[in-house]
C-alpha cells in the first residue's frame, strides 16, 4: 500500500455573470467556482484536496506566484471577460503549466489565453445556443479521468458545442459527445506541456445547485 | 509543377454475400469490389490509377507475393468469412504494409485478420443494426483523406458502429460518425506500422448501383 | 492523503542461459527473474508490490489465465527461446493486457511474441554485440516512468540497440540512448492497448549480482 | 500519371550576423537565405519551386499579409534578434499557419516568436559550442522529409543541441540527432496546426558556399 499527498487546487472564476445576471446568481449564489469546489468537497473520499478559490477582480487576479506555486491543478472558468485578464499573470500561468502544474480549462474556456497560449492554436469551435441533450461517450476507458464511468454519461440540456475544433491533435482523446441536433465535438482532451498538462473539458454549467 | 506516377490499387473482397444473398447480388451484380473499382475509375483524373481485384476464393486469394508487390494500396472488404482467409496469406499482407503498402480497411473488415494482426488490438465496437442516418465530421480537414470535403457529409441509411471502439490509439483521426440513434465513433483512422500505412474507414455498404 | 493497493507484478523469464552457459549462471545464480524481483523487493516502500516469478519450463510457462489475472504487470525477458512459447499462452497473456493488464518488455523481449502481437509491427533493429557506454536521455521529464531521475543515466557496458527500430509511433516516448559506437534508440516507450498498456525499456542485462 | 502545381516557398531570414560579423559574411556573402534559396533551387526537378526571400530589416519584415497568402512554405531563420519581430507580424505568421501555410524553422529558430507561439511551450534546449560531428538518424523512414536519405547522414562540425527540449510532443518524429560529446537530440519534428503544419530542423549553419 502507498500513499500520496493532497492535492493542490486552484479554482479560478471570472465571476462577472453572477453579478450581473439574476438568473445566474441565483443558480449560483456564491459562484460557480464555489460550486465547483463544493463537488470536488463532496467527492474527497479523505484529505485528497486543498482547495482554494480565485476570481478575475481580486488583486492580480489571485494568480500570484506565490498561489500558483502552491498549486498543483488550476481550473479555469471563463466566457465573457478573457481580455481583461492581464498578459503579465497569463504567461506566470503558463510558466506555471511547464513547471509541472495541471490546467484544466473548463467549457468556454476554450478561448481563455492561457488556454489558448499553451496551444497555439486558434481553439475555434462550432457553436449553437440549445437545449440540446449531449452524451459524452468514453473513447479512451483507460484513463485516469474516465475512471469509474460507464460507457457514456448524459447532460439533459446543454449548449452544443461542435467541431470542427481547432485545437492540436490531443496527445489523449478521452471523451467524445454526441449533440441531438446532429453534432460530435472532442468533449475531453489531453495535451503535455513541458513538466505540466492540460485537460479541456467542455461541460462547465452543469455542477447546479445540488452541489450547494 | 510536378508530376506522380499511377498508383496501384487491389480491391479485395470475400465475395461470397452476392453469390448466397439474391438482395445483396441485385446491389452488386458484378461483386462489391467491382462496385468500388468502378467508383475509383469514375474519380479518376487520369491516369491516376491501375485498379485490380482479388477475391477470396481465387487461388491464395489471388493475393500472390507477386500481386502484393505490385500493389501500392489494398482495399479490404470481409465481413462474413473473415476466418477463411489463410494465415499465411494474411502474414504476406502484413509483411507487405510493414515494407509500404497501403491497407485500407472498410467497415466490417475491423475484424479482418489483416487489420487485427497490424493493430494488436481487439478492434471489437458497438454495433446496432439499423437504419440510423449517419452523419460523418471532419476532424482533421489538413488530412489528405478530407481533402475537398465540406464540413461533414452524411449518409442515409447504415448499420451502426459505435464506441468503444478497440483500436489503438490513432497516429490520425480524420472523421467522427454521429448517429441517429444517439452513437459517435471514430470513422476514419490513419496508423503508422513500418514504411506502410493503415486506414479504417468505417462506412462500405454504400457504393451502390449509382456507381455502375 | 490517499492510499494505493499493492501492484501484483509477475516477473517472467525464460531462463535457460542460466542452465547452460556457466557465466550466465555465475551472474545470476537464480536466473534473471530473481535477480529483477530482488531489486524490486529492494525499491519497495512498504507494500508496493506483490512479486512472483514464472519461467517457460513451468507448466504453460506458469501464464495461467489465474495467475494472469491476478497480475497487474507483467514483465518479460526473453532471448534466445520466443518460439519456444506457445501461442496459445500468448494469445493469453495478449487478452490479459487488452482487459488491462500492463506488459513491460525488456531488451530482447522486443522480438518476444507478446509484445510483437501487441505492436502489429516487425519490431526490429539495428544491432551489435559490443561493450559500448550507453546514456539514457529523459526527453519526458513528467512521464512516471521518469519519476526521480537526473537528465541521463549511463550503463557503462552494453550490447548496441539502434534505430531504425519497427515499431509503431510510441503514444509516449521516455528514453532515447546515446551510444559510443555512433547510435541512437528509443530506449523507452509507451504504447496503450485496450485497458493495459505496453512498456518497452531497452536496457536488461543490467540487474547484476548487486541485487543479490 | 498526376501532376502538382509549384510550391511558393519564403525564405526568411534575420540576416544581421552577415553585417556585423566578417567570418559569416565571407561565408554567405549574400545572406544564408540566399543560400537556402539557391540549394534549394539546384535540387528543383523542374518548376518545383518559386522562391523568394525576405529579411528582418525590410518594411513589416516583409511578411505582408500579401506575401504570406502568396507563401505555401516559409522557412524561418533567426538566432539574434528574435526579439526583434514585431508581434503582429507573428500573428500574421501564425494565423497564415492555422489557415494552411507550412512553416520550417531552423536550427535557432526554435526559439523564434512564430514557433514559441504555435508551440506554445518553452522550447528550451541543452547548448554547447562545439565541433562535435552529428549524426542524424532516420526513425520515420515512411516520412516524406526522409524520402530517399539512408539510415542516417553526418554533419561533421556542429554546434550541440541537446534534450532535453522542451516541445510538445511530435505528432511525428523523423530524426534523432547522435552528438560526439554524448548527447541526443529529436532534429526533425513534426506538428500540425489547424491547416497548417510546422517541421523543426536542427541543422541551419550547413548550407555553405558549396551552394553559391
Amino acid at each position: 500500500m502507498s500513499t500520496s499527498p493532497p492535492i493542490n487546487v486552484t479554482v479560478w472564476h471570472e465571476y462577472r455573470h453572477e453579478k450581473t445576471h439574476k438568473v445566474v446568481a441565483d443558480l449560483y449564489p456564491l459562484g460557480i467556482h464555489h460550486a465547483i469546489a463544493e463537488g470536488l468537497r463532496q467527492n474527497d473520499r479523505g484529505g485528497e484536496f486543498n482547495i482554494r478559490t480565485a476570481v478575475l477582480d481580486e488583486p492580480e487576479h489571485r494568480l500570484t506566484q506565490e498561489v500558483l506555486d502552491a498549486t498543483d491543478a488550476l481550473i479555469w472558468w471563463g466566457h465573457a471577460a478573457h481580455d481583461a485578464v492581464r498578459d503579465d499573470v497569463v504567461e506566470r500561468v503558463v510558466r506555471r503549466v511547464w513547471a509541472g502544474m495541471g490546467l484544466i480549462a473548463l467549457h468556454s474556456a476554450h478561448f481563455s489565453k492561457p488556454f489558448r497560449w499553451l496551444m497555439g492554436a486558434d481553439c475555434a469551435l462550432r457553436w449553437r445556443e440549445a437545449n440540446d441533450k449531449e452524451r459524452l461517450w468514453v473513447v479512451n476507458p483507460a484513463h485516469p479521468t474516465a475512471q469509474g464511468l460507464p460507457d457514456y454519461f448524459e447532460l439533459e440540456s446543454e449548449e452544443m458545442y461542435g467541431e470542427f475544433f481547432g485545437i492540436p491533435q490531443p496527445d489523449e482523446l478521452v471523451f467524445i459527445s454526441w449533440f441531438t441536433g446532429g453534432e460530435v465535438f472532442r468533449s475531453g482532451c489531453c495535451w503535455h506541456r513541458g513538466m505540466g498538462k492540460v485537460f479541456y473539458f467542455r461541460p462547465g454549467h452543469e455542477t447546479y445547485p445540488t452541489y450547494l
